[in-house]
């Protein structure tokens, strides 16, 4: 049985000094609006399909969660910003009350974008304010370290959303100007054994964790082995080349059926770019774009020739299992996954500003880089608790029909860049930063 | 037989100076721009349905008419302000080429509002100058006036456009400050006779008029009468009471399926305000609002109470034919429509600024108010002649499924008010400002 | 004026003997069930889309029909057969009461066959028995009339109904033997002077017709020509190796669309037996099948090698408005049609067994062929009064939407034979027997 | 860790003589023949959704699937009795060939029903022969053996399929009279205890199982509590009656989703019975019918009043998962399904006639009642191996979106009660037999 670590340790959260918070919540509040400030208003209103968010909607969302769960809560005085905003900006939680239509967010034109960021600033001075004043209430620690973390988290999706939105205009424009070295060198690919028996799976440290990260308990793991790095672009190409995408033999049912949906969608289908354009019609990727005889790949830098050694992304999970299928080989389980991890002796990743997956350290071979599938549907772990009161359909009512993906992308926060980490999404979901990870 | 006259009267296109004609469209340029004053950018991006167009995109779209079918024909060195814009703001023409997908305009963020503001100067300008240059040359003048009045038929495209998007917001911003007088008196409705025989219909005279209003023939009509002035909200509330809405006998077959569609769409139907909360569940037409025991119809202006003698507003065909039949009425043919009004003597109709149906004149009982629907399916008059060239595809190609709305609305043109004037929408659409005169 | 002429003349409704009519109406239900004698009660239950009823249902509705409008209302101690029925074969008269879904007909498994026949033996009798009792009762022998004529649109509308269920069995089944002469001769397309000025249209006569072709009344024609037959197979053909479904220009903009939804529906199309087996892919009117490099059509005598000189069937009217455009031509008006078929002479079509168009005589060239698409929306004569009661819904609430077609097919009764007769359809259906006749 | 024991030991395949083998053949296959004895040809055709089949595509199916895996492979003189069938009753077997549409196999007149028995009576004849010549063939017998199960399971299909298709019916066909006892009497629920430590979970003896079940493994688990019997409909009653159905916080998000889909269609829905005849409407499950101020329940036996100790069947995942969640408690894992079972003394259940769930034995707590929805996703053991050849699309593919069904119903065939039995459906889905056990 391995030693479990965390890939990323931190300071418990009861222990953590207020001034220390407050500062940490002014840092992630700011770094939130900085992400914006390459966005026109226009911008920031973009929503291109239901599961993609407008910037602005992010920006007034998270403020609505520090608002809703924190400031209301415990400070009697309070009075929300603005009525209507409970209704705009609450994203799922039924027990706060009734939701502006998900699929609407993109009209939301008032209030304007700064009237969202002047509620953020009334936001965070409330918030550093009550910690002043309540600076020895652990339940109000608790809940801003959850409401960064939740920041953060909306942080990456921002970048998610904005990168499916732009890449729906002809320009195809950039939201941040390239600064990347290119092209990759070629990474040799090994095999990492895991031994089979009793491995502790899930987090216990003292740092914050995300309650479907917990408790931490046992799994009997079979003898498998790991792929050290992430699967290229140029690998995948090799599984289009050979006619991977007409193939049935190699798809999930429910995968082949999606493959057929998209093919009659035809340019309205997200694998539109490179239907009509190749020599011979096939289906790519999500951002995969064929002109002049090559393929580009959209990035949040702009649009890019394809780099055939740098790592997949933006593939959902039946193609991805469909890739490992036609290799023979298959997807690991969350359970090996963090295993095989916890085995290696990580450093945290540290932000180099590239929002496109990169390959300068072996840290990236596993976090920064891509979020990798794995064949465990998201589900709880034996004895899961979830957070208390209505933060509780924070993640728990999400345990359906959705798969399990672990180590973090380039666009991920690297505070949540941890061993134990559980991110999740529905099998043909693809505007995420997703990668392969093949396993046997 | 009546003798038949248009309700406004112009100069034969061919006579008008071009002094006069470049002075016009600069006035018209303008006003378009001077209706987006009080919009942001977001607000001039919003697409709340397929429908409907963004005010940015109407902005760029009537820009690239003129660039399109004057300056790339009619100017030798001229080179397109920019290529993109050719995809983007092109709205049907398969004669030019390749569409943005109409469905997804409110993505289209880049160019920018003041990029496209940019884009209006630059074309203005241009025409400008080729009106100068080729002062003698009636193709361009009679294309720049098609250019004018399809400008002036987007002006009032982006108002109606513009209500159905800020109506998704939940604080009902209103577009302009509410300036009308309040409230209206109750006014008799009279019926007017149209004799049996023939009835001179389409237009004739020597000013500017749509292909689809030509050529002018005779149509025999027999006795008839019609409503004088339009149906008020206060009767088609008795309707609504009446359980109008719950009654299949009143409704046409496909009528009575579109409504069974709304209901089960409930508070994502295009009804959706009333559904849940008036005291007995029920329907009624886009705009009305019920809330704390009170209808409120939603108006340029905002939310307003709503007023029982001021003109409905706002109905599709099935609406308008369900109210007729419950009351043992029908509606008028576009041939009646136009036969009683020649038999008028109307001014033109005088803007006020209100953007709400008001009634004021008698003038207003037939224009400016709101379109009327016409049982008239849209079709070709005997030996219509479409425009040529690519404009060709400006109205002959819609000419399947859609019914004729006569008159002209609170937001027309006064330009367009004239007795042969043909609006065609499909009978499921309500977001113009659709009403009822009934016939008998 | 021309002068007018029904094509099929009939008695009196009220001169004709009851024993006539009671023989007719025994001799018209007889007809109906020897229709299905070839197909097995699994075949009677088929239904392939929501628009068409299975034969079984349509044996049922016919007799509920009877039973609804004249036992119900005139024979005091009547009990209906069997509740359920009432449920289950109300086709769309609200005023009767619920209607079990019509999307699920083929659902209908019990009854079986044989008892929806015992129930159709107790009507036939029922109804003969109180038209004997009454034989002095105008009122039944209108609605005796009535339901005569009902069940033959319903003789039809098994047939093309079956022919569309049938065509879903790989083995392209037979519905009947061929007995057809083969191939046909080409015929010179003649075209028929309309003369400018006032025609009298709509039925006139002292026979049974439907609401919807009354009154007679004037409507003044343009002058025009009409083509004096059908478009050919051959000529329709020459039409899609121009690339006609690949065309824009030709399409009406609601085609167009409909044409965008087929290509995507791929294999699941209406159009779809076409799609992969041409050397270059193509669309082609429903029916028609690709096979070893050659053109088949389906026909209810089986698979046929397509016949060059047989009239074109099964188009829809964007279909036909398309190759009239493609031609610089046009589709007639439905009151154009009239016109010109009252100026022939012509006897009344006689039955030949065929169930798929011919070409034998002149009268084939106007009846008893295929119906033919007019630009007119189905709407009501000036004056129109619907049928008195529940019978009110047989036609007034259909008028929204759909076109009007004229002539008759090779598959409908010959008592529907009439030059004032009106078939309606929405413009995207292609399953009844449609043809094209041009004009200018 | 438990002694691990299988529900139900059977002979190693490879040790079965070939004569009772193909007994057991001849009796399966009889079996299967005999469950469309009440059937009339149109009953065996229904389709009432996309997820049946018809009773006539499951008799033809199974005998396809030994012509091809069988017949086509191991008779080199074979030739296939019609080669229309390998396209029309291929289920999903893309290494096969193309299929005829899923969801249009209610379209398939042709073949009737007794040529379908023919064409069962000619395989079972050949099978046979097969074996009786090359009685020494072990890869036959495994082939014939897998034929078996795999029939056995499309007897269970056909079963709760036609329950589905007759139930469309509104006069509520019951497929077999009704023999059970009534009413049941009220069970105690008693807490079963698992211990913390490694169970061994899959299949490991002699006899069939599907290669889903294997290998067999060691897993993990930790202490829990198992309910000794299923969930009553008097106790489903009660989360209804307590507003289960109106309140978002006991449903996971997707379920909620569902649930709104539901209320939209109305009438239309899966849910539909009890929409508008409660005083209050409500939703209810599957196949519960509200009459005259009272709750029935349609089963194989006909419309019967819902018996409160009865266990509840025709639920989905959301719905059983709600149910768990409004008591506090939680579904099991397929693991602790298993091994709990493993504890248990069982015999092997014997059929009864009874098609609806009985409670007359301690093994009908487990078995031969309905599926127990476990929160366990489908997805492949460590060291899964699918069957060789194109029988390895059997199970694999549909790994994928889908949840684990322990136990087995009162229409599965008892040859599959075993604890090691796999059975999986989409969360949707509720016409399965499908019933709760709850977890803590």
């Amino acid at each position: 049985m391995t030693k479990p670590s965390s890939a990323v340790m931190e300071l418990s959260v009861a222990e953590v000094p207020v001034a220390t918070l407050s500062k940490r919540l002014c840092q992630v509040r700011a770094q939130t609006e900085s992400l914006v400030s390459t966005l026109s208003e226009a911008d920031a209103q973009l929503q291109s399909m239901p599961d993609v968010s407008p910037a602005k909607w992010h920006l007034a969302h998270t403020s609505w969660f520090f608002e809703t769960f924190i400031l209301c809560e415990y400070r009697n005085d309070y009075r929300r910003f603005n009525d209507v905003y409970n209704y705009l900006f609450n994203s799922y939680y039924n027990g706060i009350g009734e939701q502006y239509p998900r699929h609407q967010r993109g009209l939301i034109s008032r209030p304007s974008l700064s009237e969202v960021m002047g509620y953020r600033q009334h936001i965070t001075k409330a918030l550093c304010q009550l910690l002043e004043s309540q600076a020895d209430n652990p339940a109000i620690n608790t809940l801003v370290e959850l409401g960064i973390h939740h920041e953060q988290q909306h942080q990456e999706l921002l970048l998610t959303d904005i990168k499916h939105c732009l890449f729906h205009n002809p320009s195809y424009p950039a939201f941040m100007p390239n600064t990347s070295a290119y092209p990759y060198s070629e990474q040799a690919l090994e095999w990492l054994d895991i031994e089979e028996g009793l491995h502790n799976i899930g987090y216990s440290g003292n740092g914050f964790a995300f309650d479907n990260e917990q408790p931490r308990h046992p799994v009997y793991l079979a003898k498998a082995r790991i792929a050290s790095r992430l699967v290229t672009n140029g690998e995948y190409l090799a599984f289009i080349n050979d006619k991977g995408y007409q193939n049935p033999e190699f798809w999930l049912a429910d995968g082949w059926a999606w493959l057929q949906t998209q093919v009659s969608l035809g340019s309205q289908s997200t694998l539109q770019s490179t239907l009509q354009s190749t020599p011979q019609p096939t289906l790519a990727p999500l951002y995969w774009v064929y002109q002049q005889d090559q393929w580009f790949e959209y990035t949040l830098h702009g649009l890019r020739p394809l780099d055939m050694h740098q790592p997949l992304v933006h593939v959902n999970y039946y193609e991805a299992s469909a890739y490992a299928n036609w290799l023979g080989l298959r997807l690991p389980t969350e359970y090996e996954w963090e295993a095989v991890v916890q085995q290696q002796s990580l450093s945290t990743p540290t932000a180099d500003g590239q929002m496109h997956p990169n390959q300068l350290s072996p840290q990236s071979a596993w976090f920064a880089t891509a979020w990798q599938w794995t064949t465990s549907a998201y589900s709880a772990y034996p004895g899961f608790t979830p957070f208390s009161g209505v933060a509780g359909e924070y993640n728990g009512k999400f345990m359906s029909n959705q798969y399990v993906l672990r180590g973090s992308s380039c666009v991920t926060s690297q505070h949540h860049a941890r061993s134990s980490y559980r991110n999740f999404f529905y099998a043909h979901q693809a505007w995420q930063f997703t990668g392969i990870r093949l396993a046997k």
